[in-house]
């Protein structure tokens, strides 16, 4: 018996993850916003392209989503095109979207009285990750609604983790990602210091990541990134600001003082709202440089 | 022909890094503000215990430094039992303390008028790496004089660095460190609210190092020191702070905007005023523990 | 005709307005969680005590609440005994309370499907405001509706100001008060330095009350409460700490980068939840003088 | 007697004070870098124009300088056309500088080899109050050098504070500036978050000028020069950054924790960075303004 599924949200990690729940014994319906990305997807695969979201989730036993945030997911479910009307009891809401545990919370709720399960599940892995099928995925909600979904989230994930209750995914996603904003930031203050100091960039990180202050960041980002002033564009600011403000939320919510994770709250915002939409969440460093008047390369 | 060594500050690190300048082609003298701790070291081996930082620096080629401060270091160098009472013409000071740039070009100033070279060149690795002579020396200075004190170095460093002017070690080894501190703190933010939000810090933990906000912080002393609360005291949270302190220090004389640095300085003064002198670098979490009423464990 | 007026809340501030709408044209009704303080509170008055919320909005042309949080304000308005069930249509909730604009928007939501009317209207003036009927009173909602309800609140207050929206008296509110909380801070770093930088806090204060640096909190507070060490208790560190952070979250909310009201937040929040429940907001000065080890006085 | 006095740097608040020297009891010598500058000052007036500090100096029992920083006054001290050359033993330096505590205290230690006093004695209260002679004055010293240069201070000023050791009144004066910074930036992220909230800022300051979060800086500032768009370039932002530095690093060099003030040096530091050598102190707001994209008008 094959396993449906619907997919709604086909951008740059949703489609991948797409493509490894298409063939058997998987059954695939999708369903994207700007339809003709949909169209595009199924081309040359054995999917069904769905009208609306309530097409998508008819007759599956799984929805998995994957939007830029929680509020876009919650968009999704009412209106006689809407998940709720299309969701067959039993079912369940496989949430991919880096959300905010207060609104999944909501949409669990709302869905429970549909007899519909739900399951924050935010990826980590990026696109590589995702085309691989090798992402790290982080589950909230109960344990025997995460056991249900587990044969699908290993279809596209290597490390599923069971985190806690509904929110527990979407929490530790962004309290990961704060770190990488802190990691991103913290960097570019020392570099520029140093670089003003006479300190090579190069130098400096070829020694702090022989040493207690290295980070994935110092190790990878900056030297691929920053120092080659590449800044390629595969995360976007703007959903690093995102992510960052929601794990300043849960710390605020959980009544942790946390000033580090709100003074990078505020840094990401302003770089946020000076570099603009398209930029990618190193180009952070920018704003710094801009401050500092050098470049860190 | 043996090269002369007088080594003065036989702490922590510093006995461990003296050891490798024991046997030949080195012949070493050693002082120690407290003499019981040079007689002790010298048991067994072929050193000689001097009387005074004068009596040290008599006859050697190379005069290295391991203390707190770069004050520590400045306050050895006058009156008639001081440093340049015992100099030699042609001398090197090699200062391994995790000094200030602006002492150490002060210091440097004032050998030059007595015709004896500076390299600072304060070193990462712990004491197991001191102890199995695979320390990274960040070397600051001119190129010719580095060059002269690289066999010494060798004996206990596996990673030579030349960084830049004089200070750059220092100023390279401040910023390494302020970013352990900016970790430490970070990473106990995080696991704080996540923990007050049911996500276990060991599973939290365990996703980050999989993902984009690891760090040596994440994937060492928490796993090590903060889930197991056994905080070995191997690096004083007081000599943490004025490392960041010194990388602030660096960033402002720098003129480059540096939020991040500053607001951690100010968070390690006060974890170090609260805690006390003997508390280990990584008990500064202990501090956002109290704040936040929650234990990461 | 009499203006019948319902009063809920009668805490330190909410008892003395309710007094001055207890005479002549005021007709009114009282409600407190803990009854015996509304018995007390009518002792001598020609007032009604109300056996519940819907009881006491019974026939009131006016209900007007004086809560800790606008949370306490919501959970008064559903179940049989709840606001809603007593309410008449064309009535109007006036609610002193220092909320927040996000949960007083949806207070007024649910207030106009029973066609009441509502009004965010927070005081400013302390107790002794109160007392003598001085209160500056911020007003959020439309302006027909304010206009409505002038009368009541010219009974206690003698500058009425239309602020915006509903939720801009919240709002304003709120960025009064952390503006009060950046003073308190702000000046304890300062007069904390100073002091042991050998200048006597009362003589800073003096020349600072000269200078450009003076605010309310110089003039006043630190003279008054800190230097005396009187540290009264007439406003609660914990409703400070609330206020703070509805400020921060207005400023979050408004895309406003705002390190240093997030900073604040987070330094109130440690203040708060170290010093107790029972702690005046002036008291936060003594979490400074704990890290520098020094008394202000 | 006539008291001889000898002035140097005759800019925006240094030529009105100058001015009350120069009528009897005082005889006038002064100097200024730019020597175009003294000329115009002397012109019509009873005033030597001196040209060179030490030349300024002979004869002088008083010598008052009003420089950018204590460095500037540092660098006016040695070589032939220097002060030192030039100071009778038993003159008094004092000087009205903006200053700094350690480089005040150098400058102390410099001149009583010389057998010269030293007072601090930076001012408040602006070109008017220079111009009417009513500045508030900050003395540290010792107290008989103190009451020795009274008679030359009250030329100038009405308030008189003796506020401790040598460095105690640059400590004060930065301490005030910083607080006002901290006014200026703080105003501007709460008023920015109520414009986009809906509340106008010209409503938002009536009330907080009518409330607890008031300081001379919503008062005064916000009403006169931004809500105006005006902007009066009266004291330069890159001088306020040089003085909100300074009390940044009092509180440093007192081990007192200080966040506030930390971070409002580093959001100093980015505004005179981006907005320029010109721009007026007010102006700092412009660049929260850039990040908020609102204007506070």
């Amino acid at each position: 018996m094959p396993t449906r599924v619907a997919f709604l949200g086909l951008g740059a990690i949703g489609a991948p993850i797409a493509r490894h729940l298409a063939p058997p014994p998987f059954e695939l319906a999708v369903w994207n916003r700007t339809r003709a990305r949909a169209v595009d997807f199924a081309h040359g695969l054995e999917v069904r392209v769905a009208d609306t979201p309530a097409d998508a989730a008819r007759a599956a036993q799984f929805v998995v989503t994957c939007l830029s945030t929680s509020r876009d997911v919650e968009s999704l479910l009412d209106g006689p095109s809407g998940l709720i009307a299309g969701f067959e009891p039993g079912a369940v809401l496989i949430d991919c979207t880096s959300g905010d545990p207060a609104t999944s919370r909501r949409i669990a709720t709302r869905l429970a009285e549909h007899d519909v399960g739900f399951v924050d599940a935010p990826v980590s892995g990026g696109v590589s990750g995702a085309e691989q099928g090798t992402l790290t995925v982080m589950c909230g909600g109960d344990a025997s609604t995460v056991e249900r979904v587990r044969p699908v989230l290993q279809a596209f994930g290597k490390k599923i983790v069971h985190c806690g209750p509904i929110g527990a995914g979407d929490a530790l996603k962004s309290v990961n990602n704060a770190l990488l904003a802190v990691h991103v930031w913290s960097t570019a203050e020392g570099l520029a210091a140093l670089a003003k100091a006479g300190v090579s960039p190069a130098v400096a990180l070829d020694v702090i990541n022989a040493s207690s202050g290295r980070s994935n960041t110092s190790q990878s980002l900056f030297p691929e990134r920053v120092l080659t002033r590449a800044f390629p564009r595969t995360f976007r600011l703007a959903l690093l600001d995102k992510d960052v403000n929601i794990a300043a939320g849960v710390a605020r919510e959980q009544q942790v003082p946390s000033p580090m994770l709100q003074l990078t709250a505020e840094l990401f915002r302003a770089a946020h709202r000076v570099l603009g939409e398209e930029a990618d969440h190193v180009e952070a460093v920018r704003l710094l440089e801009e401050w500092a008047q050098v470049e860190i390369a």
